[in-house]
């Protein structure tokens, strides 16, 4: 089969891989509909995190090929979304909703989805077999909530937003567009994206952003406080993992208001005292897409969310290395790749 | 009047003070019953904290001499307890629960209440009258809602201890051991105290703990894991506010669990990464103690709880100093000074 590779930062190919085959009986080998690019695959293309010769990707929907001869809730034909994190949804920290940090996950970036075929792990755990067929018009949005609907349904599930609140996002990347529409869905009074992206900002308008500042850092901090009576926001979704972003996502948060961190925080060092005299719930991490899978088709298949319009940019998986040069250099939002 | 100062780390005075009186119409005046040194009064005792000449203490329960006009909830004799940050309990924030920090917070460590009088701003806001005039034998309980007892219970809250539940508490001075207190009476089922010093661990086990582990660090954390099917506790307290005991709070927590810290993170620098993969939920800083005095107070009078025990020294106002060199030498928990 054919599967994207990054030899080194910035050094992505597609090419010749093996293909993958059931190795436990708990496995499914899927044929994927569609694959793409995340924002977190930027970190080793970057080389702010080590990369040599990893086959990548871990976002992926697709078609049950063949499964081991334990897997019980998904069969060949069937089309299926998982998560970035295969889990077991049966431990006691799956059954908490937290599939992410599952006793028994297994990385999906360690499998590399980014490929014409891919081996699931823990199949009955972490796959979710959609209605039908999905019409090809849906494909973007079930491949959305893969990982970055899904990471900001967390994100906003994380900082509590909900009705009569106001939620901030800070990050106009997928993850925070998502946020957005995360935040409108679970029924937010007031979205303040911030974005200084002309292109981004009207994303974020598209799905349910009222307010976009395009301040940063203390300054950004201030734009907040001014729109909520000078205590900050109830809910703020931390969607970029920079210590300026996270530092402006805690003091954008009111005492007693909750922090959903979502960004891979690789150089942050938070000072013990911002995080005592902030006063807030955090929580954050890698987002247990899991939980909120079956939610999230149903809301697709129903019409009701259109996350598939985070993608500005498909190509074909062997053009995979213009897809992270656009992401790269932010020409693009988020790349979906056709196998 | 006579109270306690601080001229430089580890002099401490007792000496001749002003009279404090009546400033703003919300103030109170009340004559202390008694007062007592706190764990945060050795930070500037041992130079961590900048102090010169510093009027000391935050915790004060007495009675009321002398209102200001605009007060409405105390009057002159009145009985009452007050927490260590003053607060209009009016408040957007106020009214969310978090009173310490108010939108008009006043820290009662800049006015100094080891003393024989002491002014209460906010008064209607920050002061609760007890029932009548307490016993004698209640005195310390009182004494001890005030902050440490207070403290605990926003641990023992913030880490959602509760019944089913396993709840940790790292930390054995008397923030720790009003934690473990506060997750009995919350109905948590197994309480593990982290402690090696004998009399703690009595306390400890007096209080409510079910097991004492006497490791440290990652070996306190292995411990706790052996005692949780390897997933770590739903409800981790912090109450020492080390880089140490944070990061082993924060690795005893079961993902998806919480973690509630009180311990003042002076020196504290916590790692993004490892707050993000352990995916937990936090939420600490100085504790809002109003939102829990009435309940704190009614369970003190009808003698459900007895956290006066947290005191094993009472000294006079006079010998201020010997309790500091106490608690600095570990020789005491608590010390209750009498005006």
């Amino acid at each position: 089969m054919r599967g994207v590779v990054m030899h080194a930062p910035g050094d992505v190919r597609t090419e010749d891989r093996p293909d993958p085959t059931i190795e436990e009986p708990t496995d499914a080998v899927i044929r994927l509909a569609a694959t793409c690019i995340c924002g977190s695959d930027l970190w080793p293309y970057r080389g702010v995190e080590k990369v040599q010769d990893s086959a990548m990707g871990h976002e992926y929907i697709g078609v049950v090929e063949e499964v081991g001869a334990e897997v019980r809730t998904v069969k060949p034909g069937d089309f299926v979304v998982g998560s970035f994190w295969a889990s077991d949804n049966t431990c006691v920290i799956c059954r908490a909703g937290f599939q992410s940090r599952c006793v028994n996950a297994i990385p999906m970036g360690a499998i590399g989805t980014q490929a014409q075929l891919a081996r699931i792990p823990l199949a009955d755990g972490t796959l979710v077999a959609t209605p039908g067929t999905p019409p090809s018009d849906l494909i973007p949005s079930l491949m959305a909530a893969s990982d970055v609907l899904g990471t900001g349904w967390f994100g906003a599930t994380a900082a509590q937003a909900g009705p009569g609140k106001t939620t901030v996002v800070v990050g106009d990347g997928a993850v925070g567009l998502m946020a957005v529409l995360a935040a409108r869905e679970l029924g937010a009074e007031r979205i303040i994206a911030m974005s200084r992206n002309p292109q981004r900002q009207e994303l974020a308008r598209y799905f349910g952003a009222t307010d976009i500042l395009s301040q940063r850092g203390d300054e950004g901090v201030a734009a907040v406080k001014e729109l909520t009576d000078g205590v900050g926001a109830h809910s703020v979704v931390e969607a970029v993992g920079t210590q300026e972003s996270m530092l402006q996502a805690i003091h954008s948060t009111r005492s007693g208001g909750h922090m959903g961190f979502v960004g891979v925080t690789y150089e942050v060092a938070l000072p013990g005292m911002e995080l005592f005299f902030a006063e807030i719930n955090m929580l954050g991490g890698p987002a247990p897409v899991r939980r909120f899978l079956p939610d999230l088709i149903q809301r697709i298949w129903d019409r009701e969310i259109d996350p598939g319009r985070v993608f500005d940019l498909t190509l074909p998986l062997e053009e995979a290395a213009e897809g992270y040069r656009a992401m790269d250099e932010r020409r693009a939002v988020k790349v979906l790749l056709t196998p």
